[in-house]
């Protein structure tokens, strides 16, 4: 059994700053880097793909709406061509800054709403997924377990990486559990950590209303923002070994 | 004798249109493509990557400032290692449009303060060149004719084009003359076309205060704003077939 | 009978030019100028009600989404307080042109998406009447005739003005019928005239399906962004002078 | 003996959160909210405004160039006029809000290069100085003392406030030492208090080169970003105690 570890990094801009980047980065894989629309600009795309490279941590481009004043978060009734135009740009834009650096980009994974909309919407995401395969048919994508975006990447021919979240409940048909419902969060750290262990290693996971999921995780979504949520990555890092599940970027055969 | 003709193209921008892109581009052999910093957007990069590529014009990165309001034409004290990140970060969103619809990158032009302060500060114009060296060290600079630019761009190893305005004139010290001063502007066409024709042939041109001026012309820079500007590259352009000066992209050897 | 022309204007935006602001002013009563969020800059705010002064049209602010590059077209999924803020930000900074100038803020009318939006979402409706009124209560809120926004404008104390469009079909509950509709835009300007003039003199319309939809018209909307748009203005401001219906800006009494 | 105290504030935007503004507030007099340029945006506006008037501290608007890249701290090389527009544009937005929560705008301070350019160029302070006169003529113009800025404000009969710094050198022609000097910066609380209160007592300072200076000290510039920043700002309060000099909003008679 094998895990990648990725979260949202390079979130911060200009004088701001967000997110423990370096502490995060010694526990995941894989970071998905944003790519100055939604968060992050040039020089922070600079320095944390150089931190990534250090840390021999996977990159990956974060691409999301140009909406720096809701971070991304809200859907913008964007069409097919116009979603294919913005990923085209930004993992452009990221990758410069990855050959500049001296390394290979892995992976693309869209951000917010571009996420969650191309989770369950089939023309955004074969939007994303051609966007993505015609900058570089080697780059992997990452969507939502189960997703549209993760069928509209193997549509393509891309690789693909099927993502869970620990922290997060499930509906019955694979979708999350909006923030809205008072359950949509597991505060529980051991729960968390049992329930992406049994994803990994049984490929289920119980939804909201009790029945069983079918659910593939190829790469688990942590966050690196608050002192807890690096805490816990660690914790669930030194789960995996204690139960024997490699953890290793996504890209590595 | 042979020349490029160079025109900045794709500075529209969401519901605003400016710049006749599609009547310049069948004139002109290389278009610089504004990268949607002071111009342009993910939407227009790509179609006017697409029109070059129909009409065989060479295609060139056009990164500027993050000034939409005033159009990228202030200069905002950045460092070197902004420059840097800035020229990076647009070089590398355009050439993914062109990879997209299967054409290559020939060069990198900055765009108005940018370009200027490069032309005169050896720091900004040696970022400038490293940052297009490391993208792709195949890249050509275009840079003002003799300037600090086309210094920093020999430096670093890339291949440069230097670049003349027919319709300016210029000072002693081969800077162009600031559009402050009633004398800027060349406005009898027959008398542009002269001047630049002596550029090629003689590598020559009279400076505001009558003296000569040696002067390289590898392109020729000018514009399709409006209806007389196409009309003048139509005009250079005859002229140039009926002086036998071939009329070729840089890129092309 | 009588009625008020209004028109969206003061769209332009640094170097980029739209609307033919200066022509359509002589035919409108009451100018609805953008506030630099989904088009406009301080500059072009200050021009346009300086013109909107100097050809006695009354001034409204014309708040919208903060998007350029949509244009402000594109709902953002905002809440009601987020509404408000956006309305009171770009209310108070049209006002302060107002005052510089010597003016008078006649009335405020939301743009795009905010007023399609603002039309049929009462709490998203009440935002934005609760913004204008606690910015001055003197201020008449211009929104879609029988609309949401018409309600919360009269709910909150403020003074509506209804407004109707020249050139657009209706559905029988008093929506536009929508653009992607073949009949959604009465191409011919005599029938699109005749409909207006009914609208003022009867109170009715004839909707989509046939039937007679009641309707009241303070203010119609205009365009002044192409030459047949302002032509189109003068022959409505002809045909109503024809018919005996006063052209007066909504806040004359 | 009496002063102000001065805090930038509201500088926070979207999900980037800086500044402890609900402790400093604590201890400040006036408070200069940032206007959604260089930094806040409506909603933070709105918070601040009420976070001020709960606190009764006097409001300021912070008005800066149109570079959240940057933080409104380059120069842009902007026109007169352009000042002008962005200073009414700014102080209408934020005069929005202090209308909407019932308080009332005591001051106008210009923020970062503007601040910086206005205290030593005579036209950018007269256009900064004419656009707080024009929007309200009861406002007070926080400038440099001794500046070009304070002088333009005196011009058009404004109210001005002479502004000082506690923690930073002066040259003996009253200019701030710049921060690229290793002197520019006061670390020592104790010496930095005891510069401040001879400034308002004796109107005196010692300039860098040892040479005394005379200055005017209506209102001393505190910082509010780090937990340093506001124990000396309440050290600093102190101090005024404890020598009776009394600190009051300089709109207070």
């Amino acid at each position: 059994d094998r895990i990648d570890l990725n979260c949202d990094l390079g979130e911060s801009f200009g004088i701001y700053r967000i997110g423990r980047d370096t502490d995060v980065m010694d526990w995941i894989t894989s970071a998905n880097i944003a790519c100055g629309f939604h968060a992050g600009d040039p020089h922070v795309m600079h320095r944390t793909v150089q931190l990534a490279l250090e840390k021999g941590v996977a990159i990956g481009a974060h691409p999301g709406l140009p909406d720096r004043q809701w971070f991304g978060r809200r859907w913008m009734e964007l069409t097919p061509e116009e979603v294919f135009d913005l990923v085209v740009y930004q993992v452009g834009a990221l990758s410069a800054f990855v050959r500049v650096c001296g390394g290979e980009l892995q992976h693309v994974k869209p951000h917010g709403a571009l996420f969650n909309v191309a989770a369950v919407n089939g023309e955004i995401a074969r939007a994303v997924a051609e966007a993505v395969a015609r900058v570089d048919d080697h780059l992997i994508l990452f969507g939502l377990a189960g997703s549209e975006l993760v069928r509209a990447g193997r549509q393509v021919g891309l690789r693909v990486a099927e993502e869970v979240f620990a922290d997060r409940q499930y509906e019955p048909d694979g979708t999350l559990t909006p923030r809205t419902r008072p359950d949509a969060v597991i505060h529980d750290p051991d729960r968390a950590v049992a329930r992406v262990i049994r994803m990994i290693r049984e490929g289920k996971v119980t939804a909201a209303d009790g029945s069983e999921l079918d659910i593939r995780a190829d790469t688990v979504c942590v966050h690196g923002d608050q002192p807890e949520a690096v805490a816990f990555v660690r914790q669930l890092r030194q789960a995996f070994e204690a139960n024997r599940i490699q953890v290793k970027r996504v890209g590595e055969l």
